[in-house]
């Protein structure tokens, strides 16, 4: 061949050369991983789950061009244990934070996350990752257990739930709830006391509510920029829309849906900036970004409260309105756009994506997650089989495919709060029946045995860390 | 100017002034409508409204691309008077097609729609549309009441329900409902005598409903092939998921949701083959597919029956589970995509469908209906501002903005169905609280008189036609 024939040729296929070889960089790089977590958000409470009023075009884009997984579970009905699971990948039990004693850490609890737990940022730190948290920790608020002490390079927000260190005077439950039912308009940020945190130091206190959900977008944005090297692990756990309910002036009252959907619709918008942001950068390809919740909405708190759709119950109980949560998990270059009726958890971050940046997993504890790559990445069936419900230390129910067996039933927070165990225990098919309305445990007796036996053994198998949740300073 | 440079100039405008002339094709051409309707649906059961486990792809994909109503009402919530409602843009208490001594028709009722009321069909056959009706009717089922004579050019399906004129031997409403809830795997098509009709022929009877909703969409297919060269109006009434269930073979045993969930898919099977030929025909650029149902779900059916999502209540009632409906509006040529959640209602689809058509309404009569092509086609609002919920032929709730205030409620079909006239009524504030849960009366009596005031006006000025629900033969 001539020179310029080569030349030419060479020009020619430049092109498509380049292409592949940049087609395969995201197979051979480490993919960047984001969690953003929402509280206390329920299953119907966004437009894609069916809300007819809340408006969150950047999620339900998200789930259109992503996955929508729709049997989707927190690790627990309330905040503590729920991300003690989602950072360990084990049931929050095995690590002592779930307990019968105290349901979550408060402002004058002695302990935390023990530091022998492996927590999700510590795997991805091992293949080199960057890992920031931003916003709700809520495992541990005492030095020796905050994010930084837990795989985290940096931190900024809040250590525990945005209600607590509350100023406002209330002397009972039922205050409690009128608080949220008839006098959220009066709350003022400065009702509360909670402290705002960067890494170990508090750095105002009380935080200004109204603006923490644009802070804590601002502080990903920033820390997405700072990181966009790559490989990054980001967890923003935004506080909202957990009681009380505070939005920055540009979306206080212009939801339908009034202050709740104001505050979905900001977090929504968040959203909204991080993608594009990846998108700018050139970062779309290459991250995944899982969007779900920690528990149930709150029901008590009535017109502050979310909605689980057509999930029977809410925040605190192991009905699926408690656990169910709506996810979305986004990749346009990774992942296939689906809607996933199988099952997933929060459990199953740390195997997941341990899997996804080649990081092998701690063989000395027992874990609870499933590698759920197979289905994002591909037609796998989802490995997650079987779902455990516990309350505080206590297991309650277990799913089994599209089998649910109640050992153990209660509502939580208002009127007749008694734990009823079952026996016979109750069955429902969560598939057919996902309001958890048709008890068919007299029709299906074979089922309910399988079930029993698998609860039992479970049971038998497990050894619970000691409380951490208990000890008050 | 050269000629050689006219020459390129007219070269690369070309595309240009052919494109704008493309796009200006479908203003002056009249458009294509297309109704699919659904049987008891509830707001809940598409995968786009919420449901978990029932896969609507193409129903979901028509919510994407088109328009996602949320806050769109049935006329009724049931049967007969819903249909006399869409068909006529009259709350069908004004035809007579709504009565508190038999709420629809049955297989032994002696009239049907008056043939004083002008149709839909009647509207759109002036502007010089080819109209079909296929599917469930349900607005009397002698000769003189039949779509055929009711401006609709050819008419295939079924004249009432699904579940009357049974051959199974039920004697109480208890016995009833449990058919539905424990032996609705044990009944056949030849359990019921329901017959098939040609244009004013029954062509088969019993009809084998096994079938019905493939013959329906095939026969959808078939008219929409004849009519290509349009303008054509389709009003396509599956009788499915109303009571009792069932599917060809190849959807039994499919839907994780079970028998419900096979019935469900097997329609949105149809919508997308329905949306394909429309693509293939060249059609979709100036045809609008709006998809809706005739009323909730029929809750004491148990798993044989719809969810209303987070509604509350379902058919038969005038709480939202009643007459809202999973709504969407698809016309890629025609109408931009979004989610709407003003009002609007299957009563608004004949202003709606004159305007678009170019047909002036008539003026003989009252009309309920409002013309919502400011909203489907720009960024108008929609002139649907309220809503009149009537139960039989009386008013027993009245939406006005995001307020619904109940003057009478009534659950229906089991338990204790007794009618509670509410003195003070009660308020609800539907886009904040689409569940209903929380009586605001006492926080708002300002808008209790205004909609009280309202309500009275308007029953001062209803004139109800004679019931033609009532005789038997």
């Amino acid at each position: 061949m001539k020179p310029i024939a080569l030349l030419l040729l060479s020009l020619i296929l430049a092109p498509v050369v380049r292409a592949q070889s940049d087609a395969q960089i995201p197979k051979t790089k480490k993919p960047n991983i984001i969690v953003v977590f929402a509280d206390d958000l329920g299953y119907g409470d966004l437009g894609s789950f069916g809300h007819p009023t809340i408006r969150t075009p950047n999620l339900d884009r998200m789930a259109v061009e992503g996955q929508k997984w729709t049997s989707f579970y927190a690790a627990a009905s309330v905040c503590t244990p729920s991300r003690a699971g989602l950072l360990t990948g084990r049931l929050p039990v095995r690590s002592g934070m779930a307990s019968n004693v105290r349901r979550v850490l408060f402002p004058d609890s002695r302990n935390g996350l023990p530091q022998e737990e492996v927590t999700l940022a510590e795997q991805l730190k091992k293949a080199g990752y960057a890992t920031g948290m931003v916003g709700k920790w809520h495992l541990g608020h005492k030095d020796p257990f905050l994010p930084t002490r837990h795989g985290f390079d940096t931190y900024f927000g809040i250590p525990y739930s945005n209600d607590m260190d509350r100023v406002t005077d209330v002397n009972s439950a039922e205050e409690y709830w009128e608080l949220w039912t008839e006098h959220w308009d009066e709350l003022e940020a400065a009702d509360f006391n909670v402290p705002l945190m960067r890494d170990t130091e508090i750095i105002e206190q009380p935080a200004d509510q109204n603006t923490l959900t644009q802070r804590y977008t601002k502080e990903a944005l920033r820390w997405i920029q700072q990181n966009k090297e790559g490989p990054f692990f980001l967890y923003l756990a935004h506080n909202l829309p957990h009681v009380p309910l505070f939005t920055s002036e540009a979306f206080r009252g212009t939801s339908l849906r009034g202050l709740y959907g104001d505050v979905v619709e900001e977090i929504d918008h968040g959203v909204g900036q991080i993608l594009a942001l990846l998108k700018e950068e050139g970062l779309d390809q290459n991250t995944l970004v899982v969007f779900t919740s920690d528990n149930g909405p709150w029901l008590p708190t009535g017109i502050s409260g979310g909605t689980a759709g057509m999930l029977r119950n809410g925040k605190g109980t192991t009905w699926e309105g408690g656990m169910r949560e709506p996810t979305i998990f986004w990749g346009p270059g990774l992942i296939q756009p689906k809607v996933v009726a199988q099952m997933g958890s929060t459990l199953d971050f740390l195997a997941t994506f341990s899997s996804m940046a080649g990081v092998p997993l701690p063989e000395d504890r027992v874990l609870d997650g499933k590698d759920l790559s197979p289905v994002l990445m591909g037609e796998g069936k989802s490995p997650r089989e079987e779902m455990f419900y516990y309350r505080g230390s206590d297991l309650f129910a277990l799913r089994s495919g599209p089998f649910k067996l109640h050992l153990i039933t209660q509502n939580a927070y208002v009127g007749d709060v008694k734990r009823i165990v079952h026996d016979p225990p109750l069955l429902f098919n969560v598939e057919q029946d996902p309001s958890e309305r048709f008890d068919i445990a007299a029709k299906y007796p074979e089922v309910v045995a399988r079930l029993q036996k698998r609860a039992a053994e479970h049971m038998k198998n497990m050894v619970k860390g000691p409380d951490m949740l208990k000890d008050r300073e």
